[in-house]
């Protein structure tokens, strides 16, 4: 069985397709600046050892205009004969609210759903509503299926996931913690727990991309994590601040008059990295660190103590730790990185062998001194595959009928 | 040598005469509703055994109002002959900005430092500033030094008070952490050196009184703690929500069009364990929780929860954790809350004594297994006393030359 997973973000499309159970990419694509004159469509073809890549600019206008490209783009390339050859389709979907803690068959409801909680995911939930309607028409007969970025963090438990506000903004206007990153933090945290060889690991997954956050998992389950009612709190990331005193936001209201959209702006877009040391590229900044740049220097060890501070915080609601888990972009790639990090946390039996911490690879690798009381692992994360999979394991256990009702 | 001590809060005023070096206090008292119709005055004189109080309601119309009661009844009660007999008066000051990390003899500058202050504590300096300028006028002859809530925690690294938005709104707005109930952290967490008698300790001092905060203090410095650019970020408060998503603000003001100063209000004024449990006062919300109640019980649970996370942060912070301090209000009384936050930490090598821990009294006391790893004591807290030796010891160490620069 051929899965179709479709990763919508505010301006861009990614796709894969899968072979199933078998998890062997066929192909994999990307369109980038859609709505934009100059969109950039970038579509790799995989038979076994024989790669094809095909590039285009051009004006996408929207995402409907997106899925007729992949479609092209599937045909084309001889993957797909035509529209009825295609059985699944996975979506992702950022929010989730407190409706689906697992991934779903789309039906009417589902796609209610999905709409109405845009207003706690304004920039994500209206395209992702799109595509899986712009996949409906294009792919009448394929079943689509919803994987959220918030499902794995439904095991919070309530004193994790409310404020301390009052009641009627959790009852009334849903206001708690939903956190997100959570297909890569399963996706992570299960390899993780195949390489302990154990499930009844007590983990912290830490996915360092342009977005940051970190996960207590224990016995698989997401216990707390540092996103959460958005994607902004927690971690100093790219261009986000992270944890801020709410009280500075009110401060620069009185003071400058900014609005809430000004805010927004500020706090998501031009903080971080990119506030501090003037880039929200890890890599840059790590340069300007070696040129004895001052603001970079202050960047990256906020950067790493905001993380060492979430390790202890978890280690403490886990009451105990067996592994730490490094992901995505920076936390795959950088050494130094993951090196300032475990720096000075010995008290918790963390200790880095400085070699294999320096080995550049794509496969999952253990970092940690042999002796170390916390085993700390490299994971690639794979958002991608953790859908197909999600969408295949759904169907497997889907019994034969149409009008089963799965949440 | 006799010193006053003046503890001005929005609409209080609270203060205490000690006689120096041996700590005697020799009265206290307290004039609350400043600005009302029915201002409450209490006086308590303290001769050895014998102890008078002094009750009245009467109006107190302002500050300078409140500094003339507190003469008359120092002079009434005999404490006094004449404004010349009192030699100094330590004030407490909420904001010190980045300017004090120590207590400073006051001086025309310092002044118009703590005045301009007030853009930073727009609640307190004003008032603070007020009460110094009566008091000048009211014993002119007395020296007048000031102690700041924020000065103990001027020993952050950089790293630690800073907010990853651009370096702007730090160098010129001052926006960076600063902390606040420094005066208590201090007195708690030496005592503590003393009663372990070593003073290299890692220790986490937690004071927990309508207002709460945490502080990681290493050889006796601060190098960080919870509340951080106003008192309102970090543990779940009597009113206040403590850490929250700023996402969760910028939400609230787009749907609910709220201002800055109605979020002020909501964050500081009405959340906490008054917004979610329906009261500001632990020992009523812990009378719910003993008839079952459902918001009495999440608000405890989230309240020990935030503690629980910090703890661990700190410990992280510090790499290694020999005490913990209990202090305030509810961390010197309230034995259940002391239970519920160490409950679970026996990674941490914390593990309480459930006799030690239900003793009530106003003494230092040492309430954890005597084998545990982590000391966990209770310290009553004495911010007037802490006030009034760093008065003491900034003449102590001043040259009797009265043009030395101070600061």
């Amino acid at each position: 069985m051929n899965i179709l997973v479709i990763n919508s973000g505010s301006s861009s499309l990614k796709y894969q397709l899968f072979s199933m159970p078998d998890e062997r990419p066929l192909c994999t694509g990307l369109i980038e600046k859609i709505g934009k004159e100059d969109s950039l469509i970038r579509h790799k073809t995989i038979r076994e050892e024989d790669v094809q890549v095909t590039e285009k600019t051009l004006a996408v206008k929207d995402f409907g205009e997106g899925m007729k490209h992949v479609l092209a783009l599937l045909t084309d390339s001889g993957l797909i004969k035509n529209t009825d050859d295609l059985e699944v389709i996975g979506h992702r979907v950022v929010h989730g609210g407190e409706y689906f803690s697992t991934a779903v068959v789309i039906d009417p409801d589902v796609k209610q759903k999905i709409l109405g909680l845009s207003t706690l995911a304004p920039l994500h939930n209206p395209v992702n509503y799109k595509c899986i309607e712009f996949a409906e028409k294009i792919f009448p007969n394929a079943k689509q299926i919803a994987v959220f970025d918030t499902a794995f963090h439904q095991t919070m438990p309530e004193f994790a996931f409310r404020y301390a506000i009052p009641e009627k903004y959790y009852s009334e206007m849903h206001i708690r913690a939903y956190g997100f990153h959570g297909t890569s933090h399963k996706y992570v945290s299960e390899r993780a727990m195949e390489w302990l060889g154990k499930p009844d690991v007590k983990m912290i997954s830490i996915h360092l991309g342009n977005g940051c956050s970190i996960t207590a998992v224990s016995g698989g389950k997401s216990i707390d994590t540092s996103m959460g009612f958005g994607p902004l709190s927690g971690l100093v990331m790219g261009t986000r601040s992270g944890d801020i005193d709410p009280s500075v936001i009110l401060h620069l209201q009185r003071k400058e008059g900014k609005t809430a959209d000004e805010m927004d702006k500020l706090l998501n877009n031009e903080s971080g990295l990119l506030g501090l040391a003037g880039s929200n590229d890890m890599r840059d900044v790590m340069k300007m660190l070696e040129s004895g740049n001052y603001d970079a220097e202050l960047a990256i060890d906020m950067y790493a103590y905001r993380i060492k501070k979430y390790i202890g915080s978890y280690t403490a609601v886990l009451n105990g730790l067996d592994a730490i888990v490094f992901t995505a972009g920076v936390g795959e790639n950088d050494a130094l990185m993951r090196e300032k990090i475990c720096r000075g946390m010995e008290y918790f039996g963390i200790q880095l062998d400085a070699e294999s911490n320096r080995i550049k690879s794509d496969q999952i690798r253990e970092i940690s001194e042999k002796s170390a009381g916390v085993k700390v692992l490299v994971i690639p994360t794979n958002e991608e595959l953790e859908i197909a999979r999600q969408s295949f394991e759904l169907l497997r256990e889907d019994p034969p009928c149409e009008q089963v009702i799965l949440y």
